[in-house]
């Protein structure tokens, strides 16, 4: 360790639009800690969100914030009781690291703890930083077959596979996916990994549509110029999806994906609409005995991640359109925030690519 | 069967409003089919809706319908090929006959069987009759414990055990019910047959709140004058209930519904709104990542009710308020669309009681 | 349907080891019925054990039986009830027509019905014949990408589909799997289908573990010169496997499969040994918390493996090593039998290939 | 926390047979930890298994250990970061503390939990002494309702609740229970808890099963001279049971309870056989599609133990026959290892009763 700087270079969210570079203190790395030199980090909607807003609900940034959750690095440092990490190890970071002891932990729903610290949410520093220090369970070493890039998108990821496992998606399943940001491409993934065999996925950017068909999607619905409802009829010989997938947080997809699903099907619930309240017809909920599960971030998927994405059957490097060095974090942030060129993932770098 | 009479009093609707007395043939028996004396029939929400309006939905009586779905009675017939059933069984009647040859019934979700034959629903007819015959495999031999009431009672009873099996209701649980309706009133009956320990109910009628404490209730909510959130709060210490159940039917019972839960709770809707749509807060659904679940109708119900009825735990008798004799059909129909006395369940007995 | 003949040839077994070709009348079509031109039929194992032994348990053969029920081939007639299945439609037919009337049929675990009429099971007859007919819903169009032997090999596949679905295996699951006869290959090809990152599996013959890795297997152990304990530690780093299968039928597998297993996991049993008991070690069972769950067929997974067939990831066409016509059904039996050239699936066509 | 003793009475296991009584220091409470009065303390079988063997399978005891793992107490000091229990607080203890960072924490099924520290296993003291600590959180605030004595069964008892959520018993379910020792009955609590209507158990001692039937067995079997699978046979009507109970562990009751499921039932394993291997008939488990469920130990049952014991509906304190004090914790070892007076639970008083 004798080669780790007293001070880490970071980029610290002062207040909305206002992003500086300070240098702090090198974590100071606990018993059950590992030090990770982060090569690089995804920029996550929620990070757009705090920049321009400051807040995100309940979440308010009072003090000054490192953004960033979507990450991974190199082991550089492991504190006395670290036992399946080691120095060097190229490993994927699960941000929330969570109190364990909580009956939501307990039960296996750690996403749900109400005691998570979680990167990058108010008041805990996230990732676009040199060096950041992890509890050791919730590091993941990840193989040589996958790029620190790949590793980073495994947290997004990780929602799509906790919806298909909270829907209980089975091979064979029609399913439709409506917004195809990163966290909806992801979910196609999720749904390919699952077995569906039809994949129908709808967004207004042709851009998302054409990356969603070369990682898996079977059908895609321009929706400024489709009637979404009517192509998904179509494409299932009117039967309608066994599964849908709201990502796109908006009342509109909303309705779609609750009116395209069969007798019987389940709808899960990602995005998170602007308006305080979406009008739902209760009705056809009842009738046709839907399932609607709200999907709050992940647990226990990083393994399954791994694993998935290192038999090389999808090529989720395409998603990373725009790259940064961490010194230019707040034009990362921009990029994502106005989209000028069309972006699907902007990643930052922190120690260069 | 030579005692059986050739023709069979009947009460028929003719279009809104108008009940008509008819005798009508002796049904024929087919092989699969037992005949039954009809010994009591409840008067349904459902029944009540087509003799105002003439309609539910898209099911519209586009001729003479004969009402009533909630019934039990004597075999006093029974087809070639049937096994189970013999003359002199009291049995109960499960009213929707399905297919047993599409996909959701081979699933186990007969319930959603399109091509079901629900009695008294347009154009099948129900239960206000004499007699009526029925599919073998949907009649149910009751022991002498129960009482013809008891029996009919099932088919609402049924709708609860359905919710509280779909929602996974286990031992311990805390629960809030919506709506003390027969409905409400019988998934009470369901929470505690399923082991709940704390079952929050509300309405606006006292006379329903009472029925409700008696039938196993632990606290009961006074909605006109309660703020309903603030009383689950008080009854669980401030965490919300594990398990919600809507069966008023109205926008207001299920927010709050909706708001009673605790994070990673369930709400199951069982009451259909007159409402096109209803505003719910999609944010509260994704970030407590609830679960909601539609309720239509039941399947495999019918031998757990008997059980649990035979039991003798509880006496859900009490909800029997109203005794019309079957030439009063249209008063009973009355009875349940004014509801001035207060009824609770208004039944009907075509042979009388 | 003015060129169907009068008459029928068909395969019947007489006394063990006695086949004999007959011409039988044209079955008589019921009004939910089809009747088929039978294209390709798998010999089974259950078929060899009656051609030797003219019984399997409690099912003997009391009088001439048609074996074969892994089938395939035309619509040539239909019922007139008959919606959903049209002249000339390419079918596979699943080989157990249920009564969709029993508690078992009602839950969705139909492949538990009583009064169930399975092909080629004492007393009804099977499909080594030219024509037969089925119960339109247990037939099942395919596509044209799908040839009539792998058509008939969906019913092999359903009992790894079924089995995958009662584990609740999930993507990038550990899985083991104990003999490659067809139907542990076809076991393979359904771990694959529900997203298994690491199958192993373990047999006698080179020729069938062959098969196994061009179906997706990633690791073969030949249990004649290997330790299969040690090959599935070595393989896992250690930890055991999540899931077993056991597909061989016999003791020796299934200690094998049962220690295979990490803490917690799950074994399915499909092979059934010929010891009247198994001596199986209840500590392990008990401290490590596993799951053993016995596999009886499959229910509601044809057009699951239609849809995964169809998708061209898999060769199954490769288990086709054997090929005869009707008129050397004994020969084909035979073959099976002795399995003198390591077959791994003997096809029989009724109607030419 | 001024009248704490600095040392406390603590009966200690140095060797089989040999029980002495030692002051040890009070134990020192770590920031997470609450120090609790030990009110009451059951025997367990596996407490005179390690007084009479000296180790139970790998668990050897090396060094001199301290019994008792079923207990109850009062709270007398609590450390820095406890937030959840006060001083005073009576209070059941959950014996086994669980790492919360490893797969099986985080998946939900802590009992599965490698590095569990769980009391009175070596090398980790158990209750047998006038205080103990524990951390927080598997530290469970009892209602005035509930004894000590009651509060120490909840151990026991949630092997029961553990063993019918893993099996999903349902209301109405026809149940058979072999073994009534404690852990028997209160599995048949367990099935009452979860609904069961019909509760058949098994036993060779008369004092047990007439201590089943006050707890809620419907049917009791004296196993020496009743065949216990003719008469649940009798008990219904010839179906079988939908789940059955194995607590006895024997591989005579394990046989029993296999061949008294309904097809499609499901056998959940709780007691440990002396047999290196128990025979079990696989056709029997393939044919009639059993699962087997092996049951260890419980996780996430302590409040639902104490909220379904706090009804009033189960008077589990007649399962208490023997009381000890503190200083004849070896004659209380004795009474449960040579059973001479019918003993059910044989409770200590490390404080007095």
């Amino acid at each position: 360790m004798s080669n780790l700087p007293s001070f880490v270079e970071t980029a610290v969210l002062q207040k909305p639009f206002e992003i500086t570079m300070e240098k702090r203190a090198l974590p100071v790395v606990g018993p059950n800690d590992v030090l990770i030199k982060v090569m690089a980090v995804g920029v996550c909607g929620s990070d757009v969100h705090y920049y321009e807003h400051g807040k995100i609900g309940r979440y308010v940034v009072e003090k000054p914030l490192v953004l960033g959750h979507e990450c991974a690095g190199e082991v550089v440092a492991v504190g006395d009781k670290v036992k399946n990490i080691k120095l060097g190890d190229r490993v994927a970071i699960e941000p929330g690291v969570t109190c364990g002891t909580c009956d939501m932990c307990k039960a296996g729903r750690y996403n749900l703890c109400p005691d998570v610290q979680f990167m990058a949410t108010p008041p805990v520093d996230g990732a676009f930083a040199q060096y950041v220090k992890h509890r050791e369970d919730f590091v993941y070493v990840i193989p040589d077959e996958l790029s620190y890039e790949e590793a980073a998108l495994i947290e997004p990821f990780s929602v799509g596979l906790h919806a298909m496992k909270r829907a209980n998606v089975q091979p064979g399943a029609t399913v439709a996916i409506m917004g195809m940001g990163p966290v909806g491409l992801l979910t196609v993934v999720a749904a390919k990994s699952y077995g569906a065999s039809k994949i129908i996925v709808g967004d207004v950017e042709d851009v998302r549509l054409e990356a969603a068909l070369k990682l898996g999607a079977t059908h895609a619905i321009q929706v400024k110029s489709e009637d979404a409802i009517q192509a998904i009829g179509k494409y299932t010989n009117g039967a309608g999806v066994d599964f849908a997938f709201e990502t796109a947080g908006n009342g509109s997809a909303l309705k779609t994906s609750l009116n395209a699903l069969k007798r019987g099907g389940t709808l899960a619930v990602i995005g998170l609409p602007q308006e305080s309240a979406t009008p739902l017809n209760i009705p056809t909920i009842v009738d046709n005995e839907v399932n609607i599960l709200g999907i709050f971030r992940y647990a226990n998927t990083y393994e399954t991640a791994i694993r998935i994405l290192t038999s090389g059957q999808f090529n989720i490097g395409l998603l990373v359109t725009d790259q940064y060095p961490l010194a230019e974090t707040k034009e990362a942030l921009e990029q994502a925030r106005t989209n000028k060129s069309k972006s699907l993932k902007v990643m930052v770098y922190p120690n260069g690519q």
